[in-house]
């Protein structure tokens, strides 16, 4: 429950799911609909990781689907927190799909995803600050505060 | 197979789908993740309704979350084309959470898909144009122009 | 919670369903149970949505599946309240098959469910009469009486 | 394939399943869309037994609710053909909720469902003849004759 | 809730499923995971029909998958008590494979589940006695013993 | 589709899943079925990236249930191969239970499956062979090696 600042590599996560033809249309492409949950679901862990509390996506950032993923490849998502304020976490979801039989994966997905701590009444909640370790966790810290910035100004208009 | 203009009337849908527990997380908050897959799968319904060919989504719009939706609610899902160009179609997408036992309705997101028709081979191909009938009809193909034009400045960066 | 007369236009629902390959047999049929489900979905939103409170299934009519549907195609569900009487309510539910292909739409069901409202024991309760708005209105709630008589009748063999 | 008759006893099937959250209302209902949908399975479950040919449902006759079937129960059906007539096959299932933490069983629906063979081209199709065993096989097989005659009675108006 | 001695005739099941696209590779190879989760699942229910309280899983000895089930197969579950012993119960569970097109039937596996019965406070709790009625139930208990005795043997190491 | 050596390094995965209140019995104890479910897909996942085939179970060495998995837990797999002969591979799968609110993980089960490649017509075929780049790869190839004949030996009974 502390707000003891911790590091992104305390929270980061890797996910990989095998698609089924119950994901895709007849011609064999995954509905991007089924990446998006997927994308969701891994931020939402690594939100509660930093947290230790229930977290809700607040906005998700547009999402360009650059490849198409077909039915029996495997998804392969990484997540990890950019930045955090009060009770807002930016996590950076990286998706590829791997086709098992050449083994050859491609970058099909970046997604940026906004979550926010609640408690136990539902309300917003103050999350541990982000622990700046490296130079590439500060590159991303800054990178995430003006995409923060960006989407409050968007969300006026 | 013609490329007849169609009006945006011929393609919207309108999709209710119920909430369940496997829906949330335990405090009851349904996943964002599950209301973008149902955003996209009414978006693709839409496009194909206009193309009669397969379609995939290219990419959604930063996504908002106004407001919880909780299990047990309703989403009511309203679905519409503002514009197409090319193989290219803007749908939007309007999500509202309905409460059965109050009847009370609100709007929890707006979104905008962009999907594009395929041929069999899997390439882009074009899609019948977009009839303007009303006002309304006008001033969407309008502001969908614009925002797609954003979205090739920013996919270029 | 009022029982205040509303009309059939204020509960009435539609539903767009995306039938899946594991809706379907190998032969790409879609199981009549899985539009038996959807049936009794819709159905249970409509009542929910004149009794606001839990409703359960009753009974359901005979069903006749008139045509196949097969994987790929859209379900349409249109679903409307004919008759209510104490805590009984009967939902007539139209169910369509879209080819997205060619966008020729296909009757495939029409079916009579009856729901019944509970109160928070469980216990049947009674519902909002129906207001009678238009001559359609008023010849299928006669019809609809008639209906509920005959289940009556058959029941007591 | 050979159309050489069956009894009743070699296509006869028995099916347990659990009752998840998502089966129910959050009152804990089980939905009756779902009993329905297990209904129709092992109705296709037995008439393919016989017949060995892809198998479709035609119809379902009135199915009663009875009790109400809660989570965590154990839904108990068993099925058994009644009645046979070129193409098509008359099923009855009989529905049991089982409380495992009491033991106790009750009847909560027995439904009749119509099946129809189909050959490679999807056109109904001759099945075996039923074979008749018992002086119960035979009381069924009349009365499934006479349930098949209103059928097409009513299908008529 | 009495410990009055039952026998294993009182607590068997039998469960048949149908294999979906989705429970298999694209080969139409059906998943050892998927036909795991099938023997758990008779398993639990074998074992809260004995013991008329929650009951979890604790071991599962080595599966071997003796022959390939393929989507479009039904699965046919049969599962019974060996043997019991304090809180303790071996579920014997025979899984077979029909082609539902020719009717044959082959053994895909046999599997013993080791459960244990937890009362209100989620402690393990004592169970009835298993009623040895014939020959094969004496010969099963016997059996049923010695896998148990290995079992915490091999624990050990 | 060479059969160069690979190290295990290259074909290890790592997999997180939510556990659902459709994974688990009323008292919140995840199934044993589905955590068996997730163990095998992973096994697969892992056999496919060395094999670059096909590749199905053949067996599952006996599993313990050591600790109770609840809803709300993330279920964390890792996997990696010890040992392949052939057209068989020993997978070794690790599975632990995090609980997002306090962070605390648990060592749940650890599991041994053995894949088999299958060719295009689905006659097991050679794998490539293991590269043991570590101390540790080497003692789990020889301790795989050993449990590999211990199967052969108890098949033979």
């Amino acid at each position: 429950m502390s707000l003891k600042p911790k590091s992104a590599e305390e929270s980061r996560a890797e996910m990989t799911v095998r698609m089924f033809p119950s994901d895709a249309n007849p011609a064999g492409n995954v509905f991007g609909g089924e990446i998006l949950r997927q994308i969701d679901l891994i931020a939402g862990l690594v939100a509660q990781r930093h947290c230790k509390k229930n977290a809700v996506t607040a906005s998700i950032d547009r999402v360009n689907f650059l490849k198409p993923v077909l039915v029996g490849n495997a998804l392969i998502l990484n997540a990890r927190l950019n930045y955090v304020s009060h009770s807002s976490m930016e996590i950076e979801i990286k998706v590829e799909a791997e086709n098992l039989f050449t083994g050859a994966r491609t970058l099909t997905n970046t997604a940026y995803v906004t979550s926010v701590a609640l408690d136990e009444a539902g309300k917003p909640t103050d999350v541990p600050p982000l622990l700046i370790v490296t130079e590439d966790d500060k590159k991303r810290f800054t990178e995430g505060e003006q995409r923060m910035l960006q989407r409050k100004r968007e969300r006026k208009h």
